[in-house]
Parts: C-alpha cells; sequence; structure tokens
C-alpha cells in the first residue's frame, strides 16, 4: 500500500472512463498521451473533446504509456492535468442550499486505500450527497489512483481536507447538522431516523471508527450482519449506509 | 488490471511432474499455460487431465512463460491453482435448506477485478447468502488476492463456477429461484418483490451485464442515482442490493 501512495502523484489522469469523464467536467487537461494506432471509439471521443478543448495530443507506443503509468491500467490514453483542487467544507453547504436540499455529506476518519477513496467519491456522488470531508493527516489524498477509482466523480463531488475532524463535526453541528457513524453494536440503521441533514462517518479500514470520533457522533448505525466475519469492506459500508440515507430521503 | 492477475501469485504450480500431480490430486487449476507446439507424451497427459476437469487451457510463446515463472524451471507448463476449492451449486441450496431459508445467491457476471471478487464474497457472507456463483470463463478466479480481500468469507461462503450462467439460471428457475439484475433503466429496486428464492446478478465493472444473461433475468433493478457519473462501483453496488434484499426479507 506505501508503495503504491508513493508512487501515485495527483497529476495524471489514466483509463479511458477517468479521461472522457474529466475532458467532459470542463478539466484542464495539459497534454493527452494516446497509444499509437489505437482508434476505437472510446480513444476517437477523447480525441474529440482534446481537440475541442484544444490540448495537446502525442501518439506514443505503448512501452512510453508503461512507463507513464501509474496504475498499471492505462488503456491506451494518460492525461496530465492540473491536479485536483480541494474545496472548503462552507463550499458543500452552499451547494446544497442552492439545490434547495438538505446537507448530505461524507466524512472519513483515516480511509488509507485510493481505491476505497476512489469508491467512496464515486457512491458519494451517485448518492447526491454535497462532498466528502476527509482529515489532512493519516489519510490517503486525491492521487492518480483515487482519481480513476472514483470514475470521473473527483470532477463534480467536492473533496475537502480538515486538520481537526472532530472540530468541523462540532462547528457543523451549530449549522444543524446531524452525524451518524457506522460501528458494531450500534441501532440498525432501519430503525434509525436519518433524514435532514447528516454527516455519514466512515472509519478506516482496519480500526474502524476511532473513539474520538465516535463520542462526537450523535448516532451510530449498525448494519445487519448475518454471517461468520467481522465486517464489510469499508467502501461497500459507505455505499449501503449511505443509500440507506437515500431510501429514507425518499419516504 | 491483467498485469496484477498476472502478479497474483502464491498458487503457481511449475514443472510437468508437479502440474500433473497437482491434476491427479484433484487440486483445481483456474487455468493452465502451456509452451505453444509443445506436444510431446508428458504435456499430453497434462493436458488429457485439463480436458477431463474443463480447465481453460493458454498456449503462449517461451516469452511469456518465462514472464509469468517464479522459479525460471517451468518445463513449458505452469498451472495457476485456485486458492480455495469450489464448491457446487447444489450444495448452496442445500445450505439453504438446512438453514430454513429461501434461497438467496449472488451470480456474477464476469467480474475482472479480484478486490471486487474479494469484497463481493465478503458482502454475500455478511448479507447471509448461501453461495456466489462465477462463469468458468471471462473473470477472475479464486486467487490470493481474492482471498485476502474477502478478509475470510471464503471460508464460509461456497464459491461455485459454471460453464454456462444463463443454463445455470434456467436450472435454478426450475428449482423456484428468482433472478434479478442491477441495470439502468430498471425499476427502482425499492419497488421490487426482492423477497423469496433470489439470485442477485452483478455485472461486469466495464459493461455491466451482458444482453443474453439480462434476458434471462427476470426482474432489473436500478438503484437511485442522483449524481453526474455513470454507475456505482460494481462491489458496492452488489452491496447496496444485497443489503435491500436484507431488508426485504426482515420486513
Amino acid at each position: 500500500m506505501t508503495e503504491e501512495r508513493e508512487r501515485d502523484t495527483a497529476l495524471r489522469i489514466e483509463g479511458r472512463n477517468a479521461v472522457l469523464e474529466a475532458f467532459r467536467s470542463g478539466r484542464t487537461i495539459d497534454k493527452l498521451f494516446v497509444l499509437e494506432h489505437c482508434q476505437d471509439g472510446p480513444v476517437q471521443s477523447i480525441l474529440r473533446e482534446a481537440k475541442k478543448q484544444q490540448t495537446i495530443v502525442k501518439f506514443v507506443r505503448r512501452e512510453k504509456l508503461d512507463q507513464l503509468s501509474e496504475t498499471g491500467r492505462h488503456q491506451g490514453v494518460i492525461a496530465m492535468a492540473a491536479a485536483y483542487a480541494y474545496s472548503q467544507v462552507d463550499d458543500m453547504l452552499e451547494l446544497a442550499r442552492e439545490r434547495g436540499e438538505a446537507p448530505f455529506l461524507f466524512l472519513l476518519d483515516g480511509i488509507e486505500d485510493p481505491h476505497n477513496l476512489g469508491a467512496i467519491i464515486r457512491t458519494a456522488n451517485l448518492a447526491g450527497a454535497h462532498g466528502v470531508i476527509i482529515p489532512r493527516h493519516r489519510a490517503v489524498g486525491l492521487t492518480a489512483v483515487v482519481a480513476k477509482a472514483s470514475a470521473g466523480a473527483l470532477n463534480y463531488t467536492p473533496v475537502a481536507k480538515v486538520t481537526n475532524l472532530t472540530a468541523e463535526m462540532e462547528r457543523l453541528k451549530q449549522q444543524g447538522l446531524w452525524f451518524v457513524c457506522a460501528d458494531m453494536g450500534g441501532t440498525t440503521m432501519y430503525e434509525l431516523n436519518l433524514k435532514g441533514p447528516i454527516g455519514l462517518v466512515i472509519g478506516n479500514e482496519g480500526d474502524g471508527v476511532s473513539r474520538l470520533v465516535r463520542e462526537h457522533c450523535d448516532m451510530i448505525a449498525s448494519i445487519p450482519m448475518k454471517g461468520q466475519i467481522d465486517s464489510l469492506n469499508a467502501s461497500v459500508a459507505a455505499g449501503v449506509l449511505g443509500f440507506e440515507i437515500v431510501r429514507q430521503r425518499s419516504l
């Protein structure tokens, strides 16, 4: 994991879906590398977008792409983009106001796996959440692997980095938000009222939600567990809880 | 992806005697790599065993074998063994009967990422499903990465490999199962009746559920999507739909 994180800079977007989504979202791409002689449909779509935005395109051999690639899964296209900008938490509240919706935020208490972070940002986008808050320390940032795993969601869903997660939670409580975290021994999620302005707290892959953060939560939700093992994958748990919030909001 | 799958080892058996012994001991071999144009006696014996067990055989060039080899002494054959033994679908139905529950199965239509396969087996375990069915072709097998990502669930939740997914679905329909797949343009999952004997079909990461498999499904469920991007991560979608089935079963 650490090794992967160290090779993982924030400037490279790899893979067809991720690159196409980046263009379509209006993201500035400095340079596009495409596998030479590669002319299929998805690549043509990417090249059209590149032309529209006057992006410099370089056709290169596979060895060059492999060498540039950080994920090893470039699918013949790598875009060099400006690093993802972090947002401010207040922009998320503003976004909720604009949409006329109660704020719905994801807070990640130390997610370390870039695949999980990307998948959670993807989930947050599709659940209609207004943003994802991550701690400045003890967590993976917005890297190339995260961007690819988010399948383009990083272009739409704001991500903010905060120094102190519990201080931010207390500040948001004053704005009317309630916080729910997933943990064993909580109340079954169906029995909780998860409507209204809410922050969903997802814990670290190995250790779950830290004690301090848990103490700052208003509710502890548990997913009904019928099997023999301990817990769901962190991004799956975020999906199951996130969409329980979607379901309750739709009632 | 391909690169990672090929690096996903621990379970590689190399050399003629070792491979032949592995087959004869009843060990499950997911895939067999054989040096092209190699037709001598020992290789013929290995190919006969592979045919008996319906193992997928790939004839490759020496460079490919050298690259796959860990020992440097492959003698023209490398077998990729499953980390875990596969089960039979009928054992899953028997497990449901033993527990006095309506059968609940996950069917994976071509999941290629071992992290996703592991996370889905983990989810299936915690959702109380009786097993996971994967196709023999076009899919990742039970590798070391899958086992790790399943967080131990592979020790409890049976996984079966079938040659023809739709034929298996038709056979299971005669046992009373209904099939639901996730796809865009389906009915919102909350509006479907997902109780009773059910098979949940999850599509491939890039392409979703194949047309043929979709046509054999009784219901098409959609997860409410409120964002700008296309789809959830496959293992997250499996979690959201799987736990909607858990919710409905608990009502």
